[in-house]
């Protein structure tokens, strides 16, 4: 096809000796997947640029990992050119492709020839934009999604207008509970009717956008399903979403849905909204209906919920919460021995979110209590999965199997001791916290890249096991760290003041993200 | 945010005077859809690109066109700018933006200065290049979608790996039918039991992607649902789907599903196929179970599916239809008369890709069998649907409601003469038939606009209602008029003869578009 070429005032401009070659060139390179022949048609400066819908990467070192990593372009032909020549040594060239797989495309490059190389008439590309066709739905986030899936169940309810990201542990009728393994999935059985907590949720007016993805059996904080890929992380490209509730954050954070449903039994909630930027509440253990919940260890699950707004965070709590007595929350203690096993970034931005908290002394023994959680959650969980993982633990990924085969070694004295540690780690979170409400970071650092994820996962469950060990309600309030990555404060009120909380995160719209 | 400027080989260029202002304008103009401020900083020249994932719009007249009708861009905030600025007069700015409704977008933007203007110190967006979040899926496509929406039965079976987009008018389990209609779909019954057909795919290995589009009660041609929007054509963008099985199509051609399963009562497989260069086949009528399909009108109404590939459309056929002898088909047979109905362009492509082709002679009566076959659908349509429809007439879109009132005003007479003309047509489209293969234009035009889909209704129905009336199978095979835009060849045969004809387009794949 001729390119067409643009017209600049009223003159036309030749095209520049040896673009379109270059053009051709790049574009045979990328069909073939010749990644040297890409790098060197990219301007080697620091200032280069590579954008598509997931992200820009600046940079021609950061473009050329990127090329070697992802194994080729999707195949296509170019079905237009259009041609807008600057200079003898600038050029834009747009192209729209087809995909061979379906659909069109959209390519904008800026061109620029540098007179001293030889290699393709010293044509080289600064920046490209590219944009394909997207699948049908991003199956990273969802397992199965609808307009809606499941309709509400009336019109004028609290919630109606919203949607929800249901975490597949949830039951939803007429669907098998699929709790984030391909193996379990197969053979599970469909649900006759919603779990307790999504009936409750269609009854107020919201309907249910979808079933979103979680890690096997929610075993997890990371987001990586190894079966299913890890959701994208919007607010910080690149690094992981945090879970197990990791689709339902993600869908939340892209807006695909307004409410994610989740579950936390050390963090599940708290991570991913505090990773992604979101608003997000673990429930008092046992004040809201686990019926039709797949367990992790029920000393320690809970429901929870994320949403991009604090006063939608606070609806939903009416809806799903037992009533309570409200008592308002005056104070804030930071908690300053917490704060301090957060990295430098996130502790800074948790402090300067609350610049008029009452810091408040406390030394528990974090080391300790966190690996007698790690312990009894991992017997509860071979207590509710073992029997049928014995056999299977060859269909889970790399990280929850290393984790589940722990838990097949927990021995029964084991368990007893952990929880003797956390009979005593209960009573002393529950007298330090009293009638207050303690602060901290949600988890020990901003989201980490996926490379990074088994480092930050025990300083992180440090902070997340206090409310998952004494059952407590925590809310975590996005805040944003200097270099404008997110990160969670984490509030936590004594058992049953999930309302108080949820309170308290609604009057406090500014520390938003 | 401080932009970061590009070098260029080693030295740093100064931003131009008034460019960041210029961009600043834009953005502002863009939040407030200030339509005439962003007409006037887009270079008024017909070489003016911008694009999108929906597509490239070349010229001023064609930009401000769509920004004057779109009602404004989703609302961001730029978090990052990069400028490479190539001389005083010219600069490349990239943009990422996060949405309010969540996620991260890009923007390319080729700016040049001409000095003679003076609003923004001159300067212009020659080029502009938008990536923006999807949504979680293409509601216009789906009503829901899944990973999948239902397991195949088999792992093993003839179709195994394929994905099917099934046409909201096909009974699946777990669901209600929803016929294209918001408010059928409100009181429809849950299914018990998958339709035929889709048990039999799953039985062979497919398994169901998602619940795609149609119109209401599949009564339309054109794929233009008034509640749920049109799915796109990747194929012709901005022209229109083609329908009723428009979800069907628009999936398949934009490899979301790799089998579109539809219905064809008077085109609705065909005229598809053919605006989005798909693979297509309607089959005998009364060949295929129709258990678990909602019906438009049962004398006419049949099972079809289309795919990008005629291998995958006989592979389909191979499990879906009854065995039957097979006859090589040697000879095709173009019939000048039903060429002449379509378009020239559309008449000239489907010439060329049957040079072989001997001409036949025939002059049917095709303005009376086509009024003959609107009455007589029509009549059926009220039969099957008026009762539930009497009082619900306003819940339909203008086109489809137009077509429930004249169904409703034709009178058992009416429909008694219909009928008798019908059968004449139907001898006689037999006769001529014969045991030959008959080639003509699918659909008498390229898929049109929306604007002009009513106009081309009436000629496609004269060529579409052949098939219809006498319940011949046709398959449509995708052809390329001269500016590369889709159209479709169909070939129909006497009943029972669906496999010669896949036989014949799986023997001709160098036909396809």
């Amino acid at each position: 096809m001729t390119p067409r070429q643009a017209r600049d005032g009223a003159q036309l401009k030749p095209v520049p000796h040896g673009l379109l070659q270059a053009f051709r060139a790049y574009e045979s390179a990328l069909m073939s997947d010749d990644v040297a022949a890409l790098d060197a048609l990219f301007a080697d400066s620091p200032t280069t640029l590579r954008g598509d819908a997931a992200g820009l990467i600046v940079g021609h070192e950061q473009i050329a990992a990127f090329r070697a990593a992802r194994g080729g372009a999707p195949k296509r032909r170019i079905v237009q050119t259009h041609v807008q020549v600057i200079d003898e040594d600038h050029a834009l060239i747009v192209a729209v492709t087809e995909l061979d797989r379906g659909g069109r495309g959209l390519q904008t490059q800026l061109w620029a020839r540098d007179p001293v190389r030889i290699e393709y008439a010293g044509w080289q590309v600064t920046a490209a934009h590219v944009s394909a066709p997207e699948p049908a739905f991003d199956s990273r986030i969802w397992r199965t999604v609808g307009d809606p899936l499941i309709s509400s169940h009336t019109a004028d309810g609290a919630l109606s207008g919203e949607t929800v990201a249901v975490k597949d542990l949830y039951a939803v009728a007429g669907f098998a509970v699929g709790a984030g393994s391909p193996a379990w999935l197969e053979q599970a059985p469909v649900a006759d009717s919603h779990s307790a907590v999504v009936a409750t949720l269609l009854d107020a007016g919201a309907s249910v956008r979808g079933i979103a993805r979680t890690e096997e059996f929610a075993y997890s904080l990371s987001g990586l399903n190894a079966h299913y890929g890890a959701p994208p992380n919007p607010k910080a490209p690149g690094r992981i979403p945090g879970g197990s509730s990791s689709g339902s954050a993600t869908a939340v954070a892209l807006g695909h849905a307004s409410i994610g449903l989740g579950t936390d039994t050390g963090g599940s909630i708290r991570v991913p909204a505090a990773y992604q930027g979101l608003y997000g509440i673990r429930t008092t253990h046992g004040a809201v209906s686990r019926e039709g919940l797949h367990p992790l260890a029920k000393a320690f699950d809970t429901v929870g919920w994320m949403t991009r707004s604090p006063f939608l965070l606070q609806a939903v709590g009416d809806v799903l919460l037992p009533d309570s007595p409200a008592a308002d929350v005056d104070e804030i203690h930071l908690v300053p021995s917490l704060v301090g096993l957060a990295s430098d970034d996130v502790a800074t931005a948790v402090g300067d979110a609350l610049p008029d908290a009452k810091p408040l002394a406390w030394a528990p023994s974090l080391d300790e209590w966190r690996q007698a959680f790690v312990t009894g959650q991992a017997y509860q969980a071979w207590q509710a999965h073992g029997a049928w993982l014995e056999t299977r633990l060859d269909t889970l990924g790399e990280a929850v199997r290393g984790r589940f085969e722990m838990a097949r070694s927990v021995t029964r004295e084991q368990a007893a001791e952990a929880r003797a540690v956390l009979a005593q780690a209960r009573a002393e979170i529950l007298d330090v916290v009293g009638d207050r409400v303690l602060a901290f970071p949600s988890a020990s650092s901003v989201a980490p890249t996926a490379a990074e994820a088994a480092e930050v996962r025990d300083d992180t469950l440090r902070l997340t096991c206090i409310a998952g060990i004494a059952g407590l309600p925590a809310v975590s309030i996005p805040v944003r760290t200097a270099t404008g990555l997110p990160a969670g404060l984490c509030l936590i009120a004594a058992p049953g003041r999930d309302r108080d909380l949820l309170a308290v995160a609604a009057r406090r719209p500014a520390v938003q993200a």
